[in-house]
């Protein structure tokens, strides 16, 4: 049975990639908000959605941790990593060696993430911000006889019918986003997923209020168990300065010691424990068209 | 001597307010950015800068904490926290009863801030964002023919001439911001702030790579020592996902013993550590005009 995938879209968004790479045969199903992609799961209109939760430049996506822990307690079912690579495109009518647009349009994050070649090839064009990076190639697509430009991923390219003009413009090579799936239902993944990948166990921990050393206490509990934590990441629970929930990524599955021996310490402490989910991890390995 | 300070502008914003608290006999200087008051210190242009760092529901100023780690490297010489309060305001000559507002302007985060006032009293009445919410203000000031509103501070009201017709429109009551005040020499306050004055130091260490449970043995450093801290956040490093480093406060001044020792000791773990600070702590009391 195909099932029904809500992502952030429009169509070819990284997020798309990332859906594309993990569900190759399902219905997608873009929406315009994390918030509405969550709440479609949680209202039962589609049975999956994958969201952005990290970038490795701009960190953590509040609003996705945010309303995981404050509005639609769902489960994470698997997450996925994928490089971000941004080219800089054209509506092939304009392409011409003496083409130059009058106006960029990106998501301001591959604005920013462009800054030198912005600053060198283009410098004192305008740039405009768009809702996404495809929302811009969508915008150069449907606008030939304006002098614009985009920034955007290949897949955007290819399915607005944009011609890249330079590929891989982006400042910082390292840059790479994860996506969360989320699901009331267990998800399988397809065979050709499975030999690259990893467990993980994500908890949600909030501290007692005025416990000094807490979270010294909470790393403990992990530490003499042998569990390694492959991120920690502080996100304020909006009660006032200063008042935390940690999100906490384990590299491995759930089992019936470890992990809720850990979780039993951490009550014990006087903190608020929730597992998140235990998941597989994904790659998408190379850039690719998928 | 009056000093100089950069502010992030336009004049009337809540930095605007932590500002003539802090410095109500010096010369504003009101920036359009964050990295603008930052490199206006670094480059001697204005002598102190004051800039928001966190806010209680939004979480860290990413692009404050970023920029004072890879780009401007200056100290902190002082911080305090204000609270968050929204008004819903309008130009004088639409102060009817039936009057009803076409658009309604503000910071984005303060359209989020507010989203059960506007849900609830202005339904369907479409928003948009600016880049602060005195650029709101400012707007609606000046286009009295206009059927529209902001929704902005009480400074606001008073420096753009606009009448508040309801206050206090914010979801959550504890809202804070936390600015900080940074400067290549050292800042001395007024009297009138010294008697309700904290101290803290704020460091900002790197972990090293791949060392599992080094963050655990960093909070061990502090905590057999006593030294209890009131913040610890994570931000990515932009080296690539799963790098952070952390930015930990300390609710005491720099001595000669305890906090030196807890740095020798992260070194020794191999750990990157940087003061950025130990300063006077200081709050905005009540809301108020200042």
């Amino acid at each position: 049975m195909y099932k029904q995938i809500a992502f952030l879209g429009p169509k070819a968004t990284f997020t798309d990639i990332a859906v594309s790479r993990l569900f190759p045969n399902d219905y997608k199903v873009p929406l315009s908000t994390i918030p509405d992609c969550l709440d479609a799961v949680n209202d039962g209109e589609v049975e999956v959605a994958v969201v952005p939760i990290e970038n490795a430049l701009e960190g953590s996506v509040n609003i996705t941790i945010d309303y995981l822990y404050h509005e639609a307690k769902l489960p994470i079912r698997g997450d996925i990593t994928a490089p971000i690579e941004q080219h800089y495109m054209i509506h092939p009518d304009n392409d011409t060696p003496s083409f130059k647009p009058e106006i960029v349009y990106s998501h301001s994050h591959a604005i920013a993430q462009c800054h030198k070649f912005l600053h060198k090839e283009l410098k004192g064009v305008p740039y405009e911000s768009t809702t996404s990076t495809a929302a811009a190639a969508k915008m150069v697509s449907e606008n030939p006889d304006k002098k614009i430009a985009a920034i955007a991923n290949e897949m955007a390219a290819d399915v607005y019918g944009l011609k890249i003009a330079k590929r891989q413009i982006h400042d910082y090579s390292h840059n790479h986003t994860k996506f969360i799936v989320v699901s009331k239902q267990e998800v399988t993944f397809d065979d050709h997923l499975t030999s690259e990948q990893g467990y993980k166990t994500t908890l949600m921990v909030t501290l007692p209020v005025d416990s000094s050393g807490a979270l010294h206490k909470v790393l403990s509990a992990f530490a003499w168990r042998g569990l390694n934590l492959t991120k920690i990441e502080s996100r304020p629970l909006k009660t006032g300065l200063g008042n935390y929930f940690f999100i906490i990524d384990i590299d491995r599955k759930m089992d019936d010691i470890l992990i809720p021996g850990a979780m039993s310490e951490m009550e014990a402490l006087g903190c608020k424990v929730n597992v998140l989910g235990s998941y597989p991890s994904f790659k998408v390995g190379k850039p690719q068209m998928v």
